[in-house]
């Protein structure tokens, strides 16, 4: 019996058996610890960002709260003033528009706030309960589920140690009743090698019917185990080939089993997880980009009347709020005395040639005079061009304060090493009002030479007149159209040339045509503004004295 | 005398001027008040302005610190949970990503709003307080230049009366003695009517030399008188031109001074106003564009990231991180008995009869059970799909809680009359829980009827393989070939057949293939998952013995 060693015994095969059922239960064990984990995890996360949103809803409406009160501290000071006439003009403002669209966006924001803790606690929270509650079902119903399966899998790990055993049962009764019929062969060899010798000892002795027996009886077991072999050979075949076929079924149920079994299972868990997640996420993503939308909104507004700031229309509804104040006054007429019928320059002799010595020297004087204060304006506007470029520099993007360096992730100071450092500031301001006073004697200066050339003018422009109306005294007729004709022009030039001589004066017109153009705002928007009307009419009552 | 009523006294005119002049003192004293008036709004403005964004800064600042706050708080319990294994490998699944990003984007936020309240504080209110120093300094500045004008135009005025005065003077004078040398001529003329009777008197008498003497003293009076005339009316005409010209330099200095330096002054007072609290408003525009600008990329990250929620991946990563869990274990072997040497299915006589029943039994037995358990399948699809519309309904969209109709301005309840309603969501809850319900006992019975058709086809096929062995038994060589090509052939269909089968897994495949396409994923990033692999190196190993 020495190959026998080589054989497994019984027990060493239910034993290895055993460890190997007894591998795959803890597996199946742990696949729900693995399982149960995971949903905890989930259960997790979702209590996590519940309390997350519940408390960033809080965060949203403190912010809402103090943004509405903050518009509305500054809006009821605003009602209350506007009692007054005069604020309430004040609102044509263009600085003024900015600073009601600045409050009207931060109560804007503060709705959107509010909206923002509604929608976290009546629709994203409860959402996030809902999956939790979802989670628990599911996990419970894939547990049912899966136990199912595992008692399935017992099933039929149990029926293939049954199987097992009956074939150890069946091939140990073959080999028991093989080695039974092997013995009787021997006896029955053993036997009739006996009877061999006896052959010749039986004529001798005459035993012979005895020994026939004795061979009928050898035969007849030996009969009797052969078939006992055959029966249990073939119960041991039919026992081997259901322990193979279960063999296959068992291993086919268990490769299922891992390979789709326990794929579905976790699916089963996971049943509208990541959908109802995504749902959730999204409904806080929609709230998110639809405040950022109608904050942008709003800023848009707001940088529509900061390009709308306009100094000039600003004057002019100044202007107009105080038409009285700013009307021109009735010109000083000529009052004759005593009922003097002379009411105009008269050029006669003995006055005339001093008359006319004088209109030469005033001539030359305002000629001068004007080369004299073109030079001041030329430096004027120059200094206004300086001060301007200072004042309209570009430094107000911040962009840089909000880049978010990965590596770092600290707050820049947005005063720090940039155009609003202290430093720059001072150096910046020192020269902008050193800049502004110059241009403000310079314009004293370019102001008293213009009055003087005015006075002078006036003065010059009767004086041509006077000596003009000596000249042709005697077309008579002609005398009053001319007069009209030279007032309506000097109405025009006066403006015009002024106009002209100034150019920040003219460099506002053009702006405010280009405005006009770049935002298509029509040109006749631009109306005159009342006081210059008033203005006009009486230049019209004056034209007709 | 009659006619002298109709003439002004100079008295009237004198008071008519001193009206006329006091006017436009009133309108001078009326356009400073105007002006500081103006001045003096802007500097409320900026003073409100101020208060706003240094409450704002306040607000924003507290803003940040709670979401500060906030993001801490859950990051700090995850840094501490880090520390378990288990949970740093969560890390990498989708949901926990989310989770984590919101947080990141709550940081953000923080430190937005953060730089907010700093350019508020640094920025904006440096500038404009700034700006109330320009309009202080200003307006010192203007008005000194608008005094320097008013005096220039009272003095032209105070000029213009005294030309005038020395009109009327010299007009009086000339009157006088025009009145006086008129009366010299009245007497000469009495004196020559006298003379003319006298004259044929004179003969008779001798008187003569008296009266001539007489005559010559009128002569020489009358003489006088019209030199005296003649003087005053050359004066008078000097002063009345003096006057005049006065007159038009006069109403030319006025004229300019109400059309161009009153609007002249207005500028000055206005120099930069505008242009520097545009820069102002345009920072704190660019502050707020920029925040929003970052907050929408963060969000964009999350939302890519919500896009990237795939429970599949999450199942294969979940698997991996339990690989010794959810790897199949070693197939069970044939263990033969006591040295039995056969270790195949015996299908020699007398079993191979039954045998072969048996395999007919279990081909139409099978048949039918495919047949059957296809019908579960197609249910089960049905309701997955019913399952999965339910589950990915676009309920998330909150874009009407953001509406701001100007008219009510009132906010609308994110959970009224919408998706979230209380009613429409148990209603919804319902349906889905019923029809997951349904899901999970088809699913049941789908398992059942494919753990039966999975062990009876094993045996099947192994049947067919011994059956079709003794057919063919004396091709000794070809077998083990076959046998082999059998046990792989079967490895690939036994999963392309599931596959096709359940049209849950292969549904699944599709998307992935789709998402693939469409995120333009390299399909090869779909790795095999661990669990699998190491799957193959056991039917590898398997197909050896």
């Amino acid at each position: 019996m020495s190959s026998q060693t080589k054989f497994k015994k019984d027990k060493e095969i239910i034993a290895e058996y055993e460890a190997q059922i007894k591998e795959i239960r803890t597996q199946l064990v742990e696949q729900f610890k693995c399982l149960e984990q995971q949903s905890e995890s989930r259960l997790q996360l979702l209590q996590d960002l519940q309390e997350f949103f519940r408390r960033k809803a809080e965060i949203e409406l403190e912010y809402s709260r103090s943004l509405e009160k903050l518009a509305e501290r500054f809006s009821s000071k605003i009602r209350s003033s506007r009692e007054h006439q005069f604020k309430k003009d004040q609102y044509l403002l263009s600085p003024v528009n900015c600073w009601y669209l600045v409050l009207h966006q931060t109560r804007r924001e503060s709705r959107d706030h509010a909206t923002l803790n509604d929608i976290f606690m009546n629709n994203v929270i409860v959402r996030l309960s809902q999956i939790s509650e979802d989670v628990i079902r599911l996990f419970k119903k894939s547990k049912e589920i899966g136990l199912q399966m595992h008692e399935e899998l017992l099933k039929v790990t149990n029926e293939l140690y049954t199987v097992m055993k009956t074939y150890h049962m069946y091939h140990a009764e073959s080999i028991s009743a093989e080695s039974k019929l092997k013995e009787a062969e021997k006896q029955e060899e053993k036997q009739f090698n006996k009877s061999g010798d006896l052959s010749m000892n039986l004529l001798r002795h005459e035993d012979r019917p005895q020994r026939r027996s004795s061979v009928k009886k050898i035969e007849k077991m030996k009969e009797k185990r052969q078939a006992k072999y055959s029966e249990n050979k073939l119960k041991c075949t039919k026992a081997r080939n259901d322990y193979l076929l279960n063999l296959a079924a068992t291993n086919a149920a268990i490769s299922k089993y891992y390979i789709h079994d326990v794929s579905d299972l976790i699916d089963c868990c996971d049943l509208g997880f990541h959908a109802s997640l995504a749902r959730t996420f999204r409904t806080y993503l929609s709230a998110e980009y639809n405040l950022e939308t109608s904050r942008h909104e709003g800023l848009d507004v707001i940088e529509n009347a900061v390009g709308n700031l306009d100094s000039r229309s600003d004057k002019h509804t100044v202007m107009d709020m105080c038409n009285q104040v700013f009307c021109p006054p009735l010109k000083f007429e000529f009052q004759p005395h005593m009922g003097d019928e002379v009411c105009q320059v008269s050029a006669q002799q003995p006055v005339q040639t001093e008359l006319l010595m004088r209109y030469h020297q005033l001539q030359s004087r305002l000629a001068t005079l004007k080369i004299e204060n073109e030079e001041v304006r030329k430096t004027l506007d120059a200094t206004m061009q300086t001060l301007q470029d200072m004042l309209t520099v570009e430094d107000f993007d911040v962009s840089d304060a909000f880049q978010h360096s990965r590596s770092t992730e600290s707050v820049k100071s947005a005063a720090s090493e940039t155009y609003m450092s202290k430093i720059n500031i001072a150096k910046r301001r020192a020269n902008q009002q050193e800049t502004e006073m110059f241009y403000f004697t310079k314009f004293k200066e370019y102001v008293n030479g213009s009055n003087l050339i005015t006075k002078l003018q006036a003065k010059h422009d009767l004086l041509k007149q006077t000596l003009g109306e000596g000249e042709r005294a005697e077309c008579g007729t002609t005398r009053i159209q001319d007069k009209l004709y030279h007032w309506s022009s000097r109405a025009v030039s006066d403006t015009s040339i002024y106009m002209d001589s100034s150019s920040k004066a003219s460099s506002e017109c053009q702006d405010l045509r280009l405005k006009s153009m770049t935002s298509k705002i029509p040109l006749r928007e631009v109306k005159t503004p009342l006081w210059m009307t008033k203005m006009n009419e009486i230049s019209i009552q004056l034209l007709a004295f």
